[in-house]
């Protein structure tokens, strides 16, 4: 990552334009950024006229969020608290129930709201919680990590993890509204900054070269606050073009089904100390890269220039010799899989990508062998 | 009950409707009768080339339902099958987990087809698990019980209970496609007939007066089978036209506010033995004519002849004194409530039922001396 100074004219185009922030419509959803979405929810909530209101956060987002958001929100009416403890291996069928009887036992009814604030982990199990329950009620996100505003703010994925196998269990079911307020990242640490950056290099990756570049050249993580809405923008295009996952959508699962697979087998060697999200991701992107260069046509220079970037942003990750046959084991499991075959999302070259690749086992172990080199 | 003799012109009609038994389209589903529901199950299964295919059953449907079912079907690809134990205490989350843990074991993918071949716990739960399955698979439901085949064979509610609460975790989804066989009754006990026959009896009650008189007399369960299909046609009209129960579908609760929470009630008491859901819904529907006549106009005589004739085919329950708060606290979870406001759908006369009707406390006491006296 270089300095911003060598950004040149196109990203202040995009400076330009997500200075308006306007609003993003999704398939059934919008997302509003900063004080546009603490009206948009005061209009929703004055409008459907909730019965009760429910806030679930974690222990981090109590701490660091729940203050900003209700002085934003500025609201005299009531909102229920629910805390979870924090960490993607809570994301389990347990705290649904949990979440669920406790809702039961403050009498939430159908016309009851859910406010999800926090990263990914409860915005994808808030929203599934909420999917569910007396057959669903009304939710709304507030992602508080850069990660959930690049990520899960859209496209409509809710759900838990199965045991070690993450997104096993869900549904697929838009919030109401989003909230994407920067201040929420005030108070967020490095790592889960760079956790944000895979999903926005993924996103130059697959659709918009120019981003790409741009993002390369970003300095500090500040300057990628600009950058959320033409993230979200990107994101919402392909999940409105193709809610279901029937085709499109999958080019978003770039470097994610190597990317899951090594998630999970951290996940598995120490759920305390395991790899975020985006840590993982990128690494599966440098491999997938790898992948590209066999099957899709991918320059083995451009490979490499993925490669040199992301590892210029994360640290190596030792992967020992004996992982090969683990992650072949875990992608088995990837939800995108048809008839037993593993199906991959690769790059033609950086900025396009098709979806539905088959992959041999030899060729994810050269991958692994690519970023461990 | 009386004889068949006293039947008269009308019901020639139903038979000879039913004789043909065309399917039944619902809004996003379709309810296919005896052997046209294999022929749609095979060519279903060929179309969509399923990477594989789970049979969930319970302990008494794999006993006397299965082989049937294979039989009827005579298809030479493989079924994977997933066997629960039987009763509505077992339709909790715990048992949702252990089927995707087995779906997952074994492979199961996104184009993998579920059928659930059960009464309404199978359905309801298996139509569950497969719609939150890797964000959902599609499922077949084969009822195999008359309240299934009347009552969960159509609308897509699906979901499990949450502790003793009935229902309280689910979705809306509708299956592939619906197969009733009626041969799946032969071996069907008659506290099992009775509970399909409170359903029947209540799509008379809300929506077809003549329905009502014609099913009063019936003399043998059996004679029940062909009216099967009039009470699928009617449940399906009111379902389509109200898919997400935000106004008329709510007639369907009509009997079920009170007959939840006596079904709660005795589940509570001694799952091993507790009601069957017709024959709660029997009890609460005799409550509800009560309750109709304090306040949508019922006859009191219209309610005299609704408790003799459910009288008639049911054992009299002896419901204690105390039941009354465990009811009124029971309620406050239903799921139609608004605002903390119990609401009943109640009949203004036989075969007119509006809905959305808040009921007071005290009403609901002298409804259960309407029961007891």
């Amino acid at each position: 990552m270089h300095s911003l100074e060598k950004i040149g004219i196109k990203i202040i185009g995009i400076f330009e334009e997500t200075l308006t922030m306007q609003p993003i419509r999704t398939a059934q959803s919008v997302v509003y950024f900063e004080e546009d979405g603490y009206e948009a929810l005061r209009q929703l909530w004055e409008h459907k006229n909730y019965a009760s209101v429910f806030l679930l956060m974690d222990e981090h987002t109590h701490q660091y969020c729940l203050a900003p958001f209700m002085a934003a929100l500025a609201w005299d009416k009531p909102i229920e608290l629910i805390e979870l403890p924090s960490g993607e291996q809570n994301k389990q069928l347990f705290f649904c129930q949990s979440v669920w009887e406790q809702l039961s036992e403050q009498g939430a009814d159908r016309k009851s709201l859910l406010i999800n604030l926090g990263g990914g982990v409860i915005t994808d199990m808030g929203g599934f919680i909420a999917s569910c329950y007396k057959r669903g009620i009304d939710f709304v996100n507030v992602p508080t990590t850069l990660l959930s505003m690049v990520d899960a703010s859209v496209g409509g994925k809710t759900g838990i993890d199965l045991g070690l196998l993450k997104n096993q269990i869900g549904v697929i079911a838009e919030p109401s509204l989003v909230i994407i307020d920067p201040r929420m990242l005030d108070t967020l640490d490095q790592r889960q900054w760079r956790s944000g950056l895979a999903e926005m290099l993924k996103h130059g990756l697959i659709m918009d070269a120019d981003y790409w570049h741009q993002l390369k050249n970003i300095e500090r993580f500040s300057d990628l606050v600009p950058l959320i809405h033409h993230s979200v923008a990107l994101k919402a295009a392909v999940t409105k073009e193709d809610p279901t996952e029937q085709g499109k959508r999958k080019i978003l699962n770039f470097g994610h089904t190597l990317g899951h697979a090594i998630e999970s087998h951290f996940l598995e060697k120490d759920p305390e100390d395991c790899l975020l999200h985006g840590e993982a991701i990128a690494i599966g992107m440098i491999m997938e890269a790898y992948l590209s260069t066999v099957y899709t046509g991918l320059r083995l220079d451009e490979a490499e220039e993925i490669k040199a970037t992301i590892l210029s942003a994360y640290d190596s990750i030792d992967l020992p010799e004996s992982i090969l046959p683990h992650i072949l084991e875990l992608i088995q499991h990837d939800k995108k899989n048809s008839h037993g075959i593993v199906q991959f999302s690769l790059l033609n070259k950086i900025g396009t990508c098709q979806w539905n690749c088959p992959v041999e086992d030899g060729a994810i172990k050269n991958a692994i062998d690519f970023y461990r080199s």
